[in-house]
């Protein structure tokens, strides 16, 4: 079966592609490597194991658990982890005093019904949206309590244990922080910047160009931003982020008003991509307008990306003020193609005229890189178009039997209704320009970006 | 400040609300205490404890690692951890005796860069999107890999320290089940068929009545069923699901294409609310169409809600026959109008007519519900409002000066803009719906739903 064979060698390169494009992976694991190799000389290396004892082993279990990809995500989870040990452990050991002086009888019965007690409020509390970010502390703090008050009853010296467990993670959490710091560190924050300024530049691309590469899954993207803002905030200042308390939530809003762009950017290929279009006569007279406001909104989007990633502000108001004459400019020749249309239609109703009109609104014009396109497009747009399509080629399915005079304005308006669309799309695509610009710039002003006004 | 105390008043209200609405967290907390107090017991009655010895502290970790909200996450953590385990045992020692087979220089050597590598192979593989879902998995077997191996060069015999954690996650795996399963079970499918109706019910009400409740946020409700399928599909077949393979994830496709009707309802609205609206003429003469076309879509999605709800199938070719109807009667009215508001605009083009035009397209209508309906929408709708009501105040900002003419054709194009985009709105939404049909038709021929020509 060579189609098999070939099918799986494709899927070979595909994963080396994968593995190429993303060397990240490959980092995480060799550092994740790096600090088991170190903590395994702690307990493997005779002069440490003297010092420490078994019990460093659970400063291994604590590095493995709190090792994450980047370095807000490692601060946050061995945060988690400090203080849920230090809060059950604390509360563990004056339970076990109490309850020691309780007597032989009662001693069992209280650590049970604390157990069960902190067990309940844990879970119920670990529940609350507000107090999810903290759901590993909640389970370490539950974790921590049972154990320290089982081996209190059934070892004995709760305190010792309590101060073994808390200098091993201790060290454990340290290496861990250390580890991904000092090599190759994987900041949230670099990652949510570059992610940020790649997707301004995208949405760019594609409205210029009207080809195609933004589109991946955006419910990912909205968790993946949302995700690394919120590790960012843990991140000490870094890099280019010297500035304390770093608007990170701000980028997660820029991301979201972007995204809305982007939508609208999807809608307008949609129309310009259905198969039955505005009619060619209309489509030729608003060419240069389109462009140029497309072009003009696209230099905007582009503009506000190369401002973020070097972190300055140079947009000036003329830029939008000329973004917004050029929609003004097709906003009124539109008009004006409208008025033209219509008193064609209106002035010459014989048969001749209005059978040439629905023969040009019906031309299916070809669109070389249609079939292109639509691979790399996924779901959402997929089944956009497909509605888009149908819509213009409504009535769909079945085909009633119209009187032939509806039927003509039927084909009018789903013309109009189509040049209407785009346009106000488009137009709807410079409003949401608008507040990009206004989220940019409250962006710019929080995390003191250069201004141009300074030079 | 009396103010802040009615704040914190209807804060304390707000939670206890909450509370109310939710006793799925209350329940979630008390079986976690439950499983803990079981747990418990095995510790501190004399005679489990002479069975097991202190090693049994394990299977109460476990417990609180394994236990979630729903069976099926439940059954998939717990899966995870006992592969893990399992496979990571096995290897632990069967490195673990080959070192020692290498004499005493080599074996910490071996045990160091095992534990080197199978840290890098696991991070790596768990770095995958598709094994992303195992990640717990692979963070278990590398925990225990350390743990075994560790044990063993210090404490020697690890099949004993294998055997003793193998028995001890299987005891608190089970246990965890156990309890999920038998007290008040939370099924993850369960959960997923009722939201999937509610949406359903939200969308027609929230068209029928242009009344508004659906909106939560989008992107958190896309995550909520892609988790919950996830964990439904690893659910024993239960209640009303006893079918085997019982079809989830197409649960998740039709959410998908549900929530892409939402979206088109959220347009409706905005449009509907906007400050400048469709000329009052214009909106009065489509008045019924526009009425009988939205209830005829609101009632067939709540007849597909009603059917997944009965779990049967009974939508009629001619429910959507009749939907198409409508819409092509809103559509031929709405060319109608569009013609006779055209010719009028040309065949009196004295500047009172087109004053009075004007004046018609610029009153704005007052809506009663408007400052309540945004106080309850969130994020996405307040500004795609805000747009929508930018849009059609176009140009916005800086009022240029255009030529008198002009400006009469950019109100008209506002106007007919307005119109347009509702009756498209309304038919995206149409189409949108034959998807829904279509994907709920597969779902019931998937989950094999009971049909009406049986009876």
């Amino acid at each position: 079966t060579k189609f098999g064979a070939n099918k799986t060698w494709l899927q070979i390169q595909g994963v080396w592609e994968l593995c190429k494009e993303d060397t990240g992976r490959e980092i995480f694991a060799l550092k994740v490597g790096v600090t088991v190799l170190l903590m395994s000389l702690l307990i493997l290396l005779e002069a440490p194991y003297q010092v420490f004892g078994s019990n460093i082993l659970w400063a291994i279990l604590t590095a493995i658990l709190v090792f994450e990809d980047t370095v807000g995500a490692t601060f946050n989870r061995g945060f988690n982890r400090a203080v849920g040990t230090l809060v059950a452990g604390i509360l563990a050991i004056l339970v076990a005093e109490t309850a020691l002086s309780c007597g032989h009888v009662a001693e069992p019965i209280i650590i049970g019904l604390s157990m069960f007690m902190i067990a309940v409020i844990t879970s119920y509390m670990k529940m609350w949206p507000a107090l999810v970010q903290y759901e590993y502390g909640f389970r370490v703090a539950l974790l921590t309590y049972c154990l320290i008050i089982v081996s209190d009853y059934r070892i004995g010296n709760p305190i010792r244990t309590m101060i073994d467990r808390l200098y091993s993670i201790a060290i454990g959490g340290m290496m861990s922080v250390l580890v991904n710091v000092s090599i190759f560190p994987m900041w949230a924050g670099d990652q949510l910047h570059k992610e940020l300024v790649n997707d301004f530049y995208s949405v760019s691309d594609s409205l210029e160009g009207f080809s195609f590469h933004y589109y991946r899954s955006k419910n990912l993207l909205c968790f993946f931003f949302d995700c690394k803002a919120k590790s960012a905030k843990w991140e000490p200042p870094h890099g280019k982020f010297m500035h304390i308390s770093y608007p990170w939530s701000q980028y997660e809003k820029v991301g979201a008003v972007l995204r809305r762009c982007a939508y609208e950017v999807m809608t307008l290929h949609s129309i310009v991509h259905a198969e039955i279009q505005v009619p060619y006569k209309l489509r030729v007279g608003l060419q240069s307008e389109v462009q140029e406001a497309s072009n003009q909104a696209a230099e905007v989007v582009r503009m506000l990306g190369r401002d973020i990633s070097c972190m300055q502000w140079s947009l000036k108001d003329s830029h939008i003020k000329r973004l917004h004459n050029s929609v003004k400019r097709l906003q009124s020749s539109m008009s004006f193609q409208y008025s033209s249309m219509l008193t064609s239609a209106f002035e010459s109703p014989t048969d001749n005229s209005s059978n040439s009109f629905a023969n040009i609104s019906h031309i299916i014009y070809h669109v070389p890189y249609q079939r292109e396109m639509e691979e790399e497009l996924e779901c959402y747009h997929e089944i956009t178009g497909k509605q888009l399509r149908r819509l213009y080629s409504w009535p769909p399915r079945e085909a009633d039997a119209f009187e032939e005079d509806s039927e003509k304005n039927i084909k009018m308006s789903t013309a109009i209704l189509s040049l209407a669309n785009f346009a106000s799309s488009l137009m709807e695509f410079v409003a949401r320009v608008d507040h990009l610009v206004e989220a940019v710039e409250k962006l710019s002003k929080m995390a003191k970006f250069k201004s141009d006004e300074g030079l």
